[in-house]
């Protein structure tokens, strides 16, 4: 089974290490051996340890059209030159594992047709939720089941963040700082605080989930630079935690699915809560299985590089045996909907004047809207005025946005300060 | 593709349940309808609502030496005659999904070789944790990596009554007795609270995460029965809690293997503690991946149902596309180690003669066994003497169980009354 690597950095190095010190039983569990025969790297005068120099070639298109390549490993990165890469490895009827969520979440409906068409393999298992086996479950696991809610913290970087809010006060400021100097965050931590890399994970759940193709365009998108230190705070204090979820999710009746990605408080009881620092988890409520989930590390070299081991196996296994790996059905092709569709629960904290009269227009500015309070707490504010924290119950999106401008043109109404969505609440 | 039901019960009936009302997403994930051919019962005569009267039989072995059957379903349990029927169904062809861990657990080998030489699949995901998807990732998602240590809380029954020590502070036959009422433990609760349950799954899991045949009599076993109110409680106050756990791991340099199921204290911070009531979950540490957790519901009809509709879409599209799903590759074949070889930490609390000399004597006991003591705490009692609550560095289990003979043989050791392995601490 000869096997092509594109890409030598962190990903890719230990990739090449753990087939070199794995050989034996890698070769066991696929029932031939494996044996690497080029890395494509883009600068070839880098020193890379344990990549054996005479493998390593700056042409990645030569390595793809060789005809005897069995499993092209993709942990290059970037829409292009993967996707056209990737596309000829299938044209030369080699099977393709990548670790890249933002060519799959935009352009996997090409690559499973293209995979499909050359009745190989695409195995995509470490773009999500790096070494967590997760796609794997979610597409053949639960194929006897229906999953209807996936609510996944798939980024480290940012729950790195909100665990340093949530644990010691910290300013958000001050800890992506942190989280910069130690190496969890980037330079430019754009991709990872304004959302972009959960919502990309979350269309590639959403598809297998439920059987339809959602890519990142379909995904609403808030990240958590607007997130404050006392919103963190006044959740800790009602037995909350502020996480940066990814939610996909069926409507009722099956009338469609809506993907988010937004900063949301979760109960304290929920398992999803206890997920602290770098690590990632992701709860699937299905509807036979129950509540099950997924827990580990999500980024990192090693872990990644787990995954996409699993994965070369598997396809090197069907090579073998003559097999085929479950291809993204998306028979189902459910409706992609707007946000504004979604349902939930929301905490709305309002600076109001203090006066008598005023939460009786507050309530019933939610209640001409169709939103229904379940609790209301008035905090009388040290430099005059209250502050009131409405939390609501099940309420559908857009009404939830129209009471908010409904209270911004209210007289009693300073301010409406901040908008939260809770999740993972129990009953409907 | 046809498929045949052996068991109407609390499983089988939800299986026959799913087949009908997830028809149409189940012909498509496999790519043909599943059509089910007939349900072996024992008692024709009772009322099986929801599955057509029409194909019931009392006569399996029938129904499994029919050559058009695809996929036999064995959730009937017990290891006769479902052993005798699973390898008859293997002879005509058929691919067998079982949720029967102690068949498994015992005769694993025997099946998976009668498997292997009819070229179809035995799946049994359901056997082990119910609808947490456990042993496809363990098999394929880390066919990359190499598992060091399983840790897991695979019975539901013992987790509860635990779960209730501990929150409640009740004693164990309290917390029984309400599990009792409550229908999560059965009226003889042997196989539960002895934890031969737990180590018939312990074993298929070692199996699979080190690729070396386990069997129910090479798993060291100790159940909850004898775990006071009072060790609980003492566990809580220095930041633990107490879980029955499957520990499957590696000894150090790969000499072997030990497997073992016991009560053990957890640290509080550890993902497992968090796992209460009647849920499940599975925490494994792997070379590359580092620490990954499943969790979800471990018991139940529908749960496991769709645990076993996962293993028949799989089963069957195998049967479509001419593929195959791993077997047990057991090539490593590593040695079963005794318990005695077992590395782990440990509290011992002794009562002892509150005099000068004591601690002296005791840390002596310690020492020349080679047990490292980390910490020790002294309560003097109100009727006289002192209590000593002794935690250990990690202790090979041979040395410790040596030093609690020394102990009980020392004029100053009143009684040794407990002993409790911690596991799930950092650091070697």
């Amino acid at each position: 089974m000869k096997v092509a690597l594109l890409g030598g950095g962190t990903v890719g190095s230990q990739v090449a290490r753990l087939l070199d010190v794995s050989r034996d039983d890698l070769t066991q569990r696929v029932g031939q051996p494996l044996e690497l025969v080029g890395v494509a790297v883009r600068d070839l005068k880098k020193d890379r340890p344990g990549i054996d120099p005479s493998l390593l070639t700056d042409d990645p298109v030569e390595l793809v059209k060789r005809d005897d390549v069995d499993v092209v490993i993709e942990v290059m990165g970037g829409i292009e030159p993967a996707r056209t890469l990737m596309l000829e490895a299938f044209a030369h009827g080699a099977s393709v594992v990548s670790a890249n969520k933002a060519l799959l979440a935009s352009h996997g409906a090409e690559l499973a047709a293209a995979a499909d068409a050359a009745g190989v393999d695409l195995l995509y298992e470490a773009s999500v939720a790096g070494a967590i086996p997760l796609l794997r479950p979610l597409r053949d696991s639960l194929s006897g089941d229906n999953v209807k809610r996936v609510l996944g913290i798939v980024n480290g970087t940012t729950n790195y963040i909100l665990t340093k809010m949530d644990e010691e006060g910290a300013a958000y400021q001050d800890a992506l700082d942190e989280a910069q100097r130690l190496g969890y965050a980037e330079a430019d931590p754009s991709a990872d605080v304004e959302g972009y890399d959960a919502a990309a994970k979350a269309a590639i759940i959403a598809t297998l989930a439920f059987h339809t193709r959602v890519t990142l365009a379909d995904v609403h998108c808030e990240g958590i630079t607007s997130v404050t230190a006392q919103q963190v705070a006044a959740a800790k204090r009602t037995g909350f935690v502020v996480k940066l979820l990814a939610v996909a999710e069926l409507l009722p009746d099956r009338a469609g699915v809506v993907v988010r990605v937004h900063p949301a408080m979760v109960p304290r009881t929920h398992p999803l809560a206890s997920v602290r620092d770098a690590f990632n988890a992701v709860f699937v409520e299905a509807e036979s299985a129950g509540d099950v989930m997924f827990y580990g590390r999500g980024a990192g070299g090693q872990p990644t590089a787990s995954a996409v081991l699993g994965d070369v196996v598997a396809a090197a296994r069907n090579k073998v045996t003559g097999g085929r790996a479950t291809s993204q059905p998306t028979y189902a092709a459910l409706p992609i909907r707007p946000v504004a569709e979604a349902r939930t629960r929301y905490t709305v904290l309002i600076n109001v004047a203090d006066k008598p009269g005023v939460l009786a227009a507050i309530a019933a500015a939610f209640a001409e809207n169709e939103v229904s309070i379940q609790t209301v707490r008035q905090d009388t504010q040290p430099e005059g005025g209250a502050a009131l924290l409405v939390r609501t119950h099940l309420a559908v999106e857009r009404d939830l946005s129209v009471t908010v401008e409904t209270l911004r043109a209210l007289d009693v109404v300073d301010e409406v300060v901040g908008v939260m969505r809770v999740e993972g609440e129990e009953g409907a």
